[in-house]
């Protein structure tokens, strides 16, 4: 157990930014919302999931939408407790703590706000160990954990709550109370025990976060002191793959359905100047060609970072002339099962690109072309 | 107090529909699934306002979205129950009779079937006097009433349940779920108690529609024992305002955010055969034209009945070629007040319509030229 205070926020934003792989929300928005709650609030208790009790009664909470819409609405704070108060109500019971429902720039920071403004604690795992598009697309959902009943609340106060046959409708009717109150909602579900939470998360999400974060910002200072260039030294400590190095060319986008779609056209620079590429998306970057090979997909983690500071770009920011590092993460091993690919990986975007994980992708293209 | 039996439905779906000023539902459906529900349960105790205690509970039930989904859709009996104890969950209280929303030939028949259904009385009233498409356009809304908390089922078992701030977000979220459900659904809100349902309520619904859908039934039998032709008596017993005679010469539709959009081309028969005219409707006819001249508009009922059968035509089952009589109906008096207008008037559907009492337009079309 450890207190969150306003000083770990801004390493938790970026590497969780890293880790929702271009999704999960802008970290400025996460930031300044936690920070001012915590400000408000008090520090927040972060227990690792050995720690909750097996009877108490978790959910998780998160920001759905459209990231575009999000940096644009924002959120006002009082829909936290709104959320919390109404699911409680319809669940008939008290929820003890917030779980991640995915990693992200502002997604690992909604939980931690919330819990800041109810006055409960948060527990350091996620669903995903990335963040996805889908409300259904979390290892609770993988392990039978009804996603519904689920609470939206917008920021006007409006709240809905949803009971649905399956996960799929929750994800149909969910996606069209998004839009229609404005493209962006606080979203609170997926409640479940201690005990079945400590089964089914993916653990130490705020940690390795956290960790990410402090890689992100010391990379530039610290890296010369372990012989290192910097580049070197975040792709050393992150575990990150590199393909290639680029500048965004062009960047083609829609908002549809409570959704950001879209494709970033890359232009290899410096020692890659002769390759192309391109990075899809939908909220999250879904894969990554170079030169008409597909060299990192879902559910593996697609991510765009700056070729300087290294701080992970979100699909919302792409623009013309950023350059950047196409990197790759590998994903938690539950999503390469069987039914983890089903849930998240390219065939449920209706992709038809067979799934190589990214460190076998990274030594077939780079291994075989070494010295 | 009386009981409602199958032998009354036929009558009551008939009659509403002529009251649903071509919305509200499909009589044949509506009748199907009450007959049904009755013969499975039994009849349905119908209670006058007056007969209902004042700390009773009262919520009203419906259908709503594009009437044609409906017809392709149906019910599967199911959601009444669902819904009822959904929304007593919410409301932490029993609900002891059901309402009518909307006078309708699927919407005057819901509330029987789902009292029949679920156990309880229905009362002898409904929030409007007619059908709108707006879920907050009612007495009850507007006499202070929230329309939410509001329960949406659908016929897969996919529940919701929306609390807004204000009425009109009920709509724009209501629909949205409606629409995400398929395009059409059961509906239940606007809770009440008995007390204040006596205050907003438009009386006698129930009794009025089966009155005219005798009045339908019988034209052209019992006409001449009174002396009339049985165009005469339809129009002499149910009190419509005759504007034109016609042919459904074009009939242009759009099924769009969980309505019915459209329009019907009249062209002249008989005595009117110089004359053109059109109905614009959004699920409900909501004005009609006659030379380039507006002859009846919300709040009145616009409708449009079978030349022959005085059958009302809904407008999902308009079609080329079809035969028929333009009348107008006068609306209940709480939608001429300043209020009523603003929420049931021209203005609200967008259109620049002053808005003149049906019996004054008729008066001042046909008692000036008559001989």
């Amino acid at each position: 157990m450890r207190f969150i205070d306003c000083e770990d926020v801004v390493d938790i934003a970026t590497g969780s930014a890293l880790l929702g792989a271009g999704g999960g929300g802008d970290p400025y928005m996460g930031k300044l919302e936690t920070i001012t709650a915590i400000r408000e609030c008090g520090p927040v208790q972060l227990l690792d999931a050995d720690e909750v009790p097996d009877e108490w009664t978790v959910a998780s909470i998160g920001s759905v939408g459209a990231p575009s819409v999000v940096l644009e609405k924002g959120v006002n704070g009082s829909e936290y407790a709104i959320a919390h108060d109404f699911l409680q109500r319809i669940l008939g019971k008290k929820i003890d703590a917030f779980v991640l429902a995915e990693a992200g720039g502002l997604n690992s920071l909604v939980p931690i706000a919330a819990a800041a403004r109810v006055g409960i604690p948060v527990v350091n795992v996620d669903g995903m160990g990335r963040a996805f598009p889908g409300l259904q697309q979390d290892t609770y959902c993988l392990n039978g954990v009804p996603t519904t009943p689920m609470v939206f609340v917008d920021e006007k106060g409006n709240r809905s709550v949803i009971e649905t046959i399956d996960n799929d409708w929750a994800e149909t009717i969910g996606r069209a109370i998004t839009s229609a109150s404005g493209g962006a909602i606080i979203n609170m579900g997926a409640s479940m025990t201690g005990a079945k939470m400590k089964q089914c998360a993916v653990r130490g999400t705020v940690d390795l976060a956290q960790r990410l974060g402090a890689i992100i910002r010391q990379a530039t200072s610290v890296s010369a002191e372990c012989g290192m260039t910097p580049q070197e030294y975040f792709l050393h400590e992150s575990g990150a793959y590199l393909f290639m190095h680029a500048k965004i060319a062009d960047v083609l986008r829609e908002t549809r359905d409570g959704f950001n779609f879209g494709r970033a056209v890359l232009e290899g620079i410096g020692q890659d100047r002769t390759k192309t590429g391109s990075v899809v998306y939908q909220n999250e970057n879904l894969y990554a060609e170079v030169d008409g090979d597909v060299v990192i997909s879902v559910p593996d983690l697609v991510c765009l970072v700056d070729a300087d500071t290294f701080l992970p770009i979100t699909t919302e920011s792409l623009h013309y002339g950023k350059r950047v590092l196409l990197v790759g993460l590998s994903c938690d091993k539950a999503w390469r099962t069987t039914e983890g690919l089903a849930l998240g990986g390219p065939a449920w975007f209706g992709f038809d690109i067979d799934y190589i994980p990214v460190e076998e992708q990274w030594k077939r293209i780079f291994c075989a072309t070494m010295p």
